[in-house]
């Protein structure tokens, strides 16, 4: 059966009604779709501003089904869609992009790191452990600190400790969620490189930018990665479009790297538009969120150049407190007319992700403080030099 | 009383439910806000897109004010409504942008060509008529042929007659439609000069560009405006935002404007985002939607400038038969990576605008060729030379 909507084209359905899905819904505002979203209520940011949204859960096989029933191809928001609920889909015959296949990689880190490590892909050095003793074991060829990841549903930090010695990992494990230990690497920073892949196995990759992180949440991205060598681009920017073909990725994939003084090593991968590919909406021709429509509906990738020297991304925080909005918009575009905002109408709790601005220029440092400096405004309503 | 949704943000409500609406909306998600739209119907354009929708007619006081109820400032993306309707909005103290008072002078020909004529702006020779007596002693000032207008309702070269002689100056009398005369220009080209301005007072201009028409409807712009002196280009933009405050406008105005040996005349205003700046999507740091979301909402006016040497915006014009649009998207996207395509989610009806194109680059004719090369295709699934 095929799925049209107006003017005869498919119909997308996204399950999760987060940000990624309400910015996936302005790019498919412009290619004459208008998104399905499965939230699971109401106020979801993308039920906010979506005409087609159903509300139900990601974990239940019948709203699932339901909701594939009215779509042409299905895609995601997030990774919590258990594997074998996504199986299932495929089995009835639906189109689900990334496929339940390529999505374990990105839902199960032990099955994404054995699988890289197969692949020759640099990676952490990592074991999966269940035991003090396994710790133990792992900590003799690693040493102390080590890093304890949960194998599934981490985000954010969330999911990830360091630890640094036997009772810390054994408070941990206490938990009773399935761990993966791996060395505690030293890094120089943290670079993504962000690819696409459409069905017919054609590639896009966007510059490889320079992600910055505080307490486990991205909070900074500069495109293209300052200093970053081109060989040293190059060579990750092959290394996502590889990973993507081998993993049979359809969609935006995002590849986050650990820079070290060894070279590059692959941290997480995320099979959907990514936080550190915000910057696209204003800074490349083409879009994350249009690419990923592009891709799960089997046409040709967008091209992918900047469109301004640097480009830099800072994520907005909830602060403390019931800002008046309205009126620190006022102030930061009497400030700064040129930086882009958006906003996720999400409930403002201190530390949240609620929205993220974008500054463009042609100077590094100027850019990103207005980028730092408007976030930092919208944050707190007080200006930070 | 104040009407805000989420995140404390004031709600904008949107009369009409066109692709103005539908691509305003998309502006409003990244600001945070969810447009609400007064649709006729539910397979309006935004209607399709827009999680705010209320269905009603822009002719009927109460449905008017049941809408008004609901947001905190009123805005349009036409100017049908009732002038009369809008004071009625207005004296029941509700926020309406552009006010009754400007947007006159978008609905009445008559009422803004006297009026810019009495501010001393250039303006085509013109004069009310009734009869055939008043167009015969017009048509000794200006001779033959010379031009007749609907001084309200008309659009896209509705309710415009070129008129040879008396015989056929009869003809459009006996339609009973109030009209003008005016003289036929002998132009170079058409320009459009874009602004907004906000309740402050504050403006902003867009470089001024060049419109092109066939039969009256819009079918390219090319900004900035090719071989046009900066003086010239600054006297139409001095002339925009010099009418926005004589007229006390809020919101993005377009200044339709002759291009003759004698310099410029202004033909038409428009109170609202306009189809000669959709090129803006992509094409300026800020695009005519956000703008004009921002002046509504008294917040400061984003930076103006250009994204790229040259942006070419080619609409869409519906063609024979139910085209196959996934199959021509893929094509079209296949040929051209670049190229950006916005689709309005209308049912398609030869020459009905469906949607446009926007190409950006450095070289102007091949800028100006992908887009027409890309509006074809989508419209006759051909490739033109």
């Amino acid at each position: 059966m095929t799925l049209r909507g107006a003017m005869g084209l498919p119909v997308v359905g996204m399950i999760g009604g987060g940000q990624l899905s309400r910015m996936t819904h302005q790019a498919a505002i412009a290619l004459g779709l208008s998104l399905r979203v499965l939230a699971d209520v109401a106020h979801d940011s993308a039920a906010l501003v979506a005409q087609g949204v159903v509300l139900g859960e990601h974990t239940s096989l019948p709203d699932l089904q339901g909701f594939a029933d009215t779509c042409e191809v299905v895609t995601f928001d997030h990774e919590h869609v258990p594997n074998d609920l996504v199986q299932a889909l495929e089995a009835g015959g639906h189109t689900v992009h990334p496929g339940s296949t390529a999505l374990r990689h990105a839902q199960d880190k032990v099955v994404m790191r054995e699988r890289l490590s197969a692949l020759g892909v640099p990676v952490p050095a990592f074991t999966p452990v269940a035991t003090a003793r396994d710790v133990e074991g792992f900590a003799k060829h690693v040493g102390w600190p080590l890093v304890l990841k949960a194998a599934t549903g981490g985000y954010d930090g969330k999911g990830v400790w360091v630890v640094h010695d036997l009772a810390e990992a054994q408070e941990v494990l206490a938990s009773g969620v399935r761990l993966l230990a791996e060395e505690h690497v030293v890094l120089r920073r943290e670079l993504a490189a962000l690819v696409a892949r459409s069905p017919e196995g054609q590639g896009a990759a966007w510059p490889v930018v320079e992600t910055v992180q505080q307490d486990g949440i991205c909070v900074e991205v500069v495109a293209p990665a300052p200093g970053l060598s081109e060989d040293d681009a190059l060579e990750a920017q092959r290394l996502a479009l590889r990973l993507a073909d081998e993993l049979g990725v359809v969609g935006v994939m995002a590849v986050e790297l650990f820079e070290t003084e060894n070279g590059l090593l692959v941290n997480e991968l995320a099979m959907r538009p990514h936080n550190s590919g915000h910057w696209t909406i204003e800074g490349s021709r083409t879009s994350q969120f249009e690419q990923h429509l592009r891709a799960v509906l089997d046409w040709p990738m967008g091209e992918t150049s900047l469109t301004a020297p640097w480009v830099v991304m800072a994520n907005l925080l909830g602060g403390e407190g019931e800002p008046d909005m309205d009126r620190r918009l006022h102030m930061l575009f009497g400030r700064d007319p040129g930086l882009k905002v958006h906003l996720y109408g999400k409930e403002i709790r201190p530390g949240r992700k609620i929205g993220h601005v974008t500054a463009l220029g042609s100077d590094l440092e100027q850019t990103r403080r207005r980028a730092r400096e408007g976030a930092a405004h919208l944050r707190d309503g007080r200006w930070v030099h």
